[in-house]
Parts: structure tokens; C-alpha cells; sequence
């Protein structure tokens, strides 16, 4: 992972000179060399670790070489990939760097770390592939605690078992997505699970912060997937699914999944797997409006067939693709406040993108069902193209925002979800704290959204934000200005402050308002209960008492 | 409902006399008057509430007529529909009727009600329809408080709001099955849940007690239904659910499924409604052994395509016909210890039953989809006789029981579920435990079994045991052995102590077992934080501290 940005150094590209021209002409993107420092210039901390806690750790986690000190790593190893995370570890602003980085390679190691931190007044960071967009890595309040230490996964990477005959597989948490599914395609099986951060992110990261991946519509959530799970915590073990459902209390295995580090560390999960498909096939759709390409999707999430794909952009989206930089540029500048889109070329409308596993004839007789229904909806054909090219660059929106950042533009997502009645509503809304409160400040912003998950009653909204950075310096602040905004018109809708990129410390306030003083008061004596010394992950996901936004 | 047992007192008919030799024959049930005491003849105590309560709960509830402490109303609200409950009923045993029946009419009137039990320390049994068959209405450990009152929500029975874009429903907890579904189909919907208590039980006791369907294939569990709810508790109100799915945190309402009123009331849901399907169509498929069925569901769950109801018995329940108590008898005597069917004329199998909902093409196109699967798993059709026999007698197990009760014979039902690789070491150990235990206490039982609930990764397995009665006036403590070590079975083999019923207080302690000391943990915390005077159903679902068995 580039230490500074997304992914794999050798992938990255700078955006090609016209789109940089757009940008300055369309959002006011004044071109400047706004590169990060090299890595050896980023200012590290002294650690502050007491006396013996290293060694105390390296017992508890197998030997010294699993306890790590050095700069890199510790700078490696500083917040997730939230562009605010970036736009500060690229300035050189590493101050809450983990003071260390303990790998234990198994789940009695896990617990025995976790007890040497609990003992120790140590906070611990647990940290799968590093991806959180939502201050996930990112404690709050760590003054309080002797120190600070990442809690790395990555030695935990087995495919421990499959059984073939309930299709159910059983997986460390440190597996990361390839990783995960070419084990299981070397035994004819496929999980199904491709979040955008796919290619880095972790199982247990899955697992953590209730992710969705982009074959939803076919395969499930992962909150869906897991059908047992055990955790390590500071208390000791728990281990819990002994079949897919039960009466047997609450669902116990829905108070883990989404516990985000602060509850315990999943040091394994059972998940459903499914016979590797045969075939795959990707289309585009066009509707005439957003409106009625989500009318479409209900249609379908409702009264079926699924296609394991299923996904709709907006006007403005539609008219950028995401996937195509090149195609920046297209429709005239937004005017302060007013909705993107009016300007652009008229006729365009929304683009959906299906995509279908299973053997061939089974594609086929599906995609038949399917177009009946889309027709019927409105929809027109586009053939395999736009499917294609979504499906061949489904993973590299991050690329492209760090050469977005590198050029001194400002790129972000947020996103939501709603009963489909409050959808129309949702997206207004948040569009229109987006738009305003950038343009006020003056960096209009172009938002583009899609539709990425969808149920029988309701979908999610992704939102995506393009602008100039604000002031040099103050372009974190500046950012979450319209992100405040953004979460206070979600809430005010009636949405939910994460449909899949979690709570962690930037929703936490918003989380707060969402599920109530007394759903807070329940996290807390949960958090209690299993991490009486509040080592997990400080200020990560659990309200504090007092309901005070910090 | 029948106060000494099920459902409308004129829809009961006696055993036919051949069936009474029949039992006697075979499992040496001696023919005797078992029948009931009169109402008027079982033994209330003298309510023990102190001064004040009762105006105070009248208050709450919106006046006097609201809180009811006669003897009838009393001995109604005692305890459930268990065996054991109901032997102690017929035998005129109320020493733990609740000292008063209250019954708000509003979310504000509960959180009224609970406020004044919480102050008074009074234990509070949400009552909905009163079907528990897992001592969920049976609390102990009430000497601790002043008194006990039962909260029925009768009175909180509207179709709230029905909003047909997201094809959600808003309920209040008191609309009995038939009701619910009867203001649904006036809209045009159906919710689609019908469990074997469905006449009867409530949908606030769906939701708390996890139910789960005879068309669960089709529709899902109660859990999978409920998108949101409103819960009243001594500390306050919860409300959740702003979407389907999120990625905010835990699944709160996969905490509050479940809890049995142990966390609270719950004062409304929001589930998922479908369009009233245009019509229903149900079949019979003979399968040459259990075996061979279970895989043959097990493909279907895996694969598809899904009936709504997919079904199977075992060798012996399919001899017995429990829907055709003049059936009883076909087979030979079981050999005490000896498993079941042995002695039964071979070539019978195993019926499964397979129902479908839909408009009529649609139903006859996954018919012949659905039979090309089963005719390559090895199943036989038998058309829709044995169909529409099981959707015609449906809802009447629980009368027969009452028969059977009457001439003196026992019968009771308990039931599990398991990944499929464990279900057939599960279905041999519980029939062992059930078989020998009883068997070696000298009323060898018939034990029937199918599985009525399938998923992917796993099923549920539904035991029905009938027997003569134990030692008379100890036929409750009799039983309590046998279930005992169907309990020990079904944790000694993997399986979840309930699929569908619940934990009460009949299965606390293998529930405690089954998540292990620090699960039990989580739900103290949990409790004592929603309820910390410790009101609410007291000893029901959360494991004590100590961990003792009581």
C-alpha cells in the first residue's frame, strides 16, 4: 500500500494535462505541485511506551520480531484513507502515529496481547488493510492512556477450513480480498465480497465495519455472509454461531459485526461461500432520469429477477464517469448552489450498470427477465460496453483521487442509505448541503451519486464530491465544514450516517443522534462490560457519556 | 384462548376411542380421566401488591378499567402453553398468577406503566398472546419484588401506517396473527408469517421471541421481517432503524429480537410487506429416507429454486401423520431404547411438503422448475393430497395435544438447528437422549421429527415426543429429565438450543452454556442498563452472574 495514498505505487498515473485545464476551467482548480513529502520527511513522534510494555508485548505476540518500532512502520501505520487522513500524512502530520506495532499470529496471541494493553493502560488500534474512510484508525482522547499501539492482523491470513457441505468456510481476519478469494477459488468456491477497497482490505475489516461490496445485489452484505464469528477481548473469548439463525436471545453475532474495534478483535469468521461461477457478464442500462432508473431498481429489488450487480449513477455522474477522468469536463460550470447537472448536454440521462455469475445459459435466461422489466421501466439497452468498463475499473476510483489530489483538486465520498420512499428526499438533501455549503465558501463543488445497494425497501446513496481544496493549510477544516453539513441534512432525511463505510470517529457525533441517548448508553455498558479499561480503540464508534460533540 | 389449554375451546374434539386403545397398545398409555380442573376451582393467592400500586398502574394505563385484578383475568395470565405449564394449569396450580393484569394502550402509557413498576419494584410480564412454550412468561426469582404484574397489549392492536413505495408496514405489538394479516390484505399485502402459533400470538411476541414461520422459505424469519421498532424500557425509549441495512454500528435491532422482555417493550415494529399473492398451491414428494430428503432440501436451499414452504419428516412422523391422529398406531412398538421406524412397515420414506404463492404461472413454472430438482434428489411426487392435507390441518397440533392430555398421554415438542454438516449427528443424539431417557424411566415415547426451516448453510430440526404420563403428579419433573438431556444432546452435538421457540427460563441455562460466561456477561450489561431495577420478566433469558443452574 503507497504509504501517502491508495494502493499500488506501480498503478498510479498523473491525470492526463486537458483534465487538469477542466478542472481549473470547470471547479476553479488552481494547477499547483501539491505532491506529499517524501516518506523520510514525515515527523514521527518519540514513543512514549513505559518501561517494559515492548517486551511485555513481544512475549504476548510470539517474539521480538513482531513488535515494531521504526518510522515506516509506525508511519504505516498512522489513520486510514479518508481524504481528511490523507491530506494530512501527506503534509507530513504524523503526530498520533501508534508509538508501536504488535503483529500476534493467533487468537491466544490476540488475547494476550490485549491483556499486556489492558494491564498497561495501553489504547490498541486493531488494524486490518489500513483502509477506514471514517477515522476508524483514528482514536480520540489517547492522552488518557500510556501509550498507543496498532494491533496488525496480517500474520493471521489463513483460510483455516471449508466445509463443503454446509458451504460455509472459515477465515483469519487478516486475510485481504485476493487473498481471501483465490484460496477459496483454488477449492471452487467464491465469497462474493468486492468493496471498492477490495484489493487491500481486510476479512476482519469486513467483518468490523459491516462492509458491502459491489455484487451485493447477488451475494449479500458481509454482515449477511458471517455466520459465526470469535473475537478476542480484554475478558477473555467469545465464540459465537451454531447455526445460520436461531431463536436462542438477540443475535449476538450483530453486536460484533460493526463493532469496530472497540468491542473486541475478530480473530475469525465463518462465512457463507458459493460454487465459483462459470461466467460473468457486465450491461448498460440508460433511463431518462435518476428518478426513474431508481424507480427501476425498486422494481427489481422488489419483484426480481436479481442480477448479482446492480447499480445506478445520476445525471451528473452519468455524464463525468467516474471510471473515465478523460471524460471530466463535458458539461458547463455549476453555478453557486444550483444543482449539477442542468447545464450538462441534455439527453444523456442515468446510467445503470447489471451484472450477472452463474453458468452461461443461466445468464442468458436471466438477462431475458431482466430486460423485460427494465424495458417495461423505461430503460434502454446499451449492451455490454458500459458494463465492461465499469467492471474493468471498479477498483481505481482511489487512483484516481490521489492524482486529483496531487494537481491540488479535492476529492471525497459519503454515503447513506433509506427506506425507498425517503430516497428522493435523501438525495436532495444532500446534495444541497454539499453544494452550498462549498459554493459558499467558494469552491464549487461538483457531486455525482449512484445507487450501489438496494433492498426489497430501500437502497443506499454514494456520493461523490470533486472541488477545489480549500486555503493551503486549511483544507481539513475546510472539508469538514460541507461534511458536517452533509451528515446533518443525512439525519435531518431520515437516513442512516453510513450505509457501508462505518461510524469510527468522524460519525461517531452524527451516530450518536441516530440510534439515541439510550442506544448510546447500551454501546457503552457493552464496551464496559468487554474492555472495562477502554484500551480498544478510543473514541472510535462508542458515544461518550456526556453526548458532547468534540 | 382456553385457559387450561389451546386456542377456541370449540374447535376441541376428543381422541376417537380406537386412537385411545391405539396409544395404550403402543406406548402403554392406561386410559384415564385426565381432563381439567374447572376455572373456578384453581387456586389464586392473595395478590401482594402494596398500597398504592394499583392506582398508580391505573394512572399509567389511562384508568381504572385498564388494570384488572379478578381471578379469571389472573389465572389467563399465568405462565404459558408449555406441557409443563399447561399439567400444572389442568391440575389447578396458579400459585404464580401475576397480582394484576395492566394494560396500556400506548407507547406512552408502557413507558408510564414501567416507570411506576421500576419505582415500586414491581416485576412486569409482557404478555402478548400468551403462547410461550418456553417458561417465557414464566419469571423467577419474583419473591425479590412486590409484586408481579403482567403488561398485556392486547389494546395496542393497529395497522399503524402502511407505506407501499418501501413496502413497509408499521404494527403495534398487541394484533394477533390473523388480525395483522387480515389489515394487511384490506391494503392488499401480506406479511407472511404464519407460525405454528399463528392464531393466537402477537406480533410484539413474534419480534421478541424471534419467530420463525411455516413459510419462512418464502418470506423469512420474524427477525428477517423487522426493519425497525419502537421499544419501551424502565430507562427510557429506543427507536431504531432509518433503513433496511447499515453500516452504523451494531444491528441494535438484532439486539432487541430476541429479548424476550427482558430489555424492554416492544411498542411497535416496522416489517417488510409483499403483495397478497394471487394464489397459494401446495404438493407431496416422497423421499426413500430421511437422509435422502435432507439432502434433497438442502439442495434446494443452496441452489433453488425456493418454495414459500419447503418441509420434511422423518420415517416415523411420516408413519404417524400428526395432522391424523387416527393414524396413530400403524407401526409396531418401539423397543425401549431402540430408535423409531425400525418396527414401522418398511417402503413408506419420508413426505416432505413443498408450498408455493404467486400468480399461477409463476407458480407453475417454479413447480416444474422445483421438480426437476427433487426427481434428481430421488423424490417421488404424490400430488397435491398430502399438501393441501398439512395446509388444512395446519394450525391444530396444538389441540391434539390437548386430547392426548385428556385421556392421560404426554406430548411436547422442542427443537434446534445446525449447520448441515452437524444435522445428522444432531438428529441422532437428540432421538437417543429423548428415547433412552424416557424409555429407562418407563414411558418409552414416539419421536417424531422434521425440518421445517431451511437455509444455506443449515436447518432446523422440530422433535415431537409422545408418551404416557410420568408418575402421577410428578409428570412435570418427569418430563423436565427427558428435556434435560435433549438439552445436553443438543449442545453436545453443536446444535443452537432454539430455532424458533425461544430461551425463557426452560432454557436459560443451555443458553448461558451456549454463548459462554462472557456472552452471558454482554447481557447483564445490557439489562442493567435498560432495566436497572431489574423489572422486567425477571429470570427470563439472561443468565444470572453466577452461572449457576437453577
Amino acid at each position: 500500500m503507497l504509504w501517502s495514498g491508495w494502493g499500488d505505487p506501480a498503478k498510479a498515473s498523473p491525470l492526463p494535462e486537458p483534465v487538469v485545464g477542466l478542472l481549473r476551467d470547470l471547479l476553479g482548480v488552481r494547477p499547483s505541485d501539491a505532491k506529499p513529502l517524501a516518506l523520510d520527511d514525515v515527523a514521527v513522534p518519540a514513543p512514549k511506551l513505559p518501561d517494559g510494555v515492548l517486551a511485555a508485548l513481544a512475549d504476548a505476540a510470539g517474539g521480538d520480531a513482531h513488535v515494531r518500532t521504526d518510522a515506516e512502520t509506525r508511519v504505516r501505520h498512522t489513520r486510514g484513507r479518508s481524504t481528511p487522513d490523507l491530506l494530512r500524512i501527506r503534509a507530513g502530520e504524523a503526530s498520533d502515529a501508534p508509538d508501536a506495532v504488535v503483529l500476534p499470529g493467533s487468537h491466544d496471541e490476540v488475547l494476550a496481547v490485549l491483556r499486556v494493553c489492558a494491564e498497561r493502560r495501553v489504547a490498541v488500534v486493531p488494524f486490518g488493510g489500513g483502509t477506514s474512510v471514517v477515522g476508524g484508525l483514528a482514536p480520540r482522547g489517547t492522552d488518557r492512556f500510556a501509550g498507543v499501539v496498532a494491533l496488525d492482523l496480517r500474520r493471521m491470513d489463513a483460510l483455516v477450513s471449508v466445509d463443503e457441505v454446509s458451504r460455509t468456510a472459515v477465515l483469519q481476519p487478516g486475510l485481504r480480498g485476493p487473498r481471501a478469494e483465490a484460496l477459496l477459488r483454488e477449492r471452487g468456491y467464491t465469497l462474493g465480497h468486492f468493496p471498492q477497497s477490495y484489493e487491500w482490505a481486510s476479512v476482519g475489516g469486513f467483518a468490523a465495519a459491516r462492509s458491502s461490496g459491489q455484487a451485493s445485489a447477488g451475494y449479500g452484505r458481509f454482515d449477511e455472509m458471517v455466520l459465526g464469528l470469535t473475537v478476542a477481548t480484554p475478558e477473555g473469548p467469545l465464540d459465537l454461531g451454531r447455526a445460520p439463525r436461531s431463536a436462542a436471545g438477540p443475535d449476538l453475532r450483530q453486536l460484533v459485526l460493526g463493532s469496530e474495534g472497540a468491542f473486541g478483535v475478530i480473530t475469525s469468521v465463518t462465512v457463507r461461500i458459493h460454487p465459483a461461477p462459470e461466467a460473468a457478464a457486465y450491461e448498460g442500462w440508460r433511463f431518462p432520469s435518476f428518478e426513474a432508473g431508481a424507480a427501476a431498481l425498486r422494481r427489481v429489488a422488489q419483484d426480481g429477477p436479481m442480477p448479482v450487480v446492480l447499480r445506478l449513477s445520476d445525471e451528473t455522474e452519468t455524464m463525468i464517469g467516474l471510471a473515465d477522468p478523460s471524460a471530466v469536463g463535458t458539461g458547463d460550470a455549476p453555478e453557486n448552489g444550483a444543482p449539477q447537472g442542468a447545464g450538462l448536454p441534455q439527453g444523456a440521462g442515468c446510467l445503470a450498470v447489471l451484472g450477472y455469475e452463474g453458468a452461461p445459459a443461466a445468464i442468458a435466461e436471466r438477462r431475458e427477465r431482466l430486460a423485460a422489466v427494465l424495458r417495461g421501466a423505461g430503460g434502454e439497452p446499451l449492451g455490454e460496453g458500459p458494463g465492461d468498463a465499469w467492471a474493468h475499473g471498479r477498483f481505481n476510483a482511489p487512483y484516481l483521487r490521489d492524482a486529483l489530489l496531487d494537481v491540488g483538486a479535492f476529492a471525497e465520498t459519503l454515503e447513506t442509505a433509506a427506506f425507498w420512499s425517503g430516497v428522493p428526499a435523501l438525495y436532495a438533501a444532500v446534495r444541497e448541503a454539499l453544494i452550498g455549503t462549498l459554493a459558499r465558501a467558494g469552491t464549487p463543488p461538483l457531486v455525482m451519486c449512484h445507487i450501489s445497494h438496494v433492498y426489497p425497501a430501500g437502497a443506499s446513496l454514494y456520493f461523490t464530491v470533486v472541488s477545489a481544496s480549500g486555503p493551503s493549510g486549511r483544507e481539513v477544516g475546510h472539508w469538514r465544514e460541507a461534511k458536517r453539513a452533509a451528515s446533518d441534512a443525512i439525519l435531518g432525511a431520515g437516513g442512516t450516517i453510513s450505509h457501508h463505510h462505518g461510524v469510527g470517529t468522524d460519525h461517531r457525533d452524527w451516530y450518536a443522534r441516530e440510534i439515541g441517548p439510550l442506544g448510546g448508553a447500551v454501546l457503552r455498558a457493552v464496551k464496559e462490560r468487554l474492555d472495562p479499561s477502554g484500551v480498544l480503540n478510543p473514541g472510535v464508534l462508542v458515544p461518550p457519556a456526556d453526548g458532547a460533540q468534540e
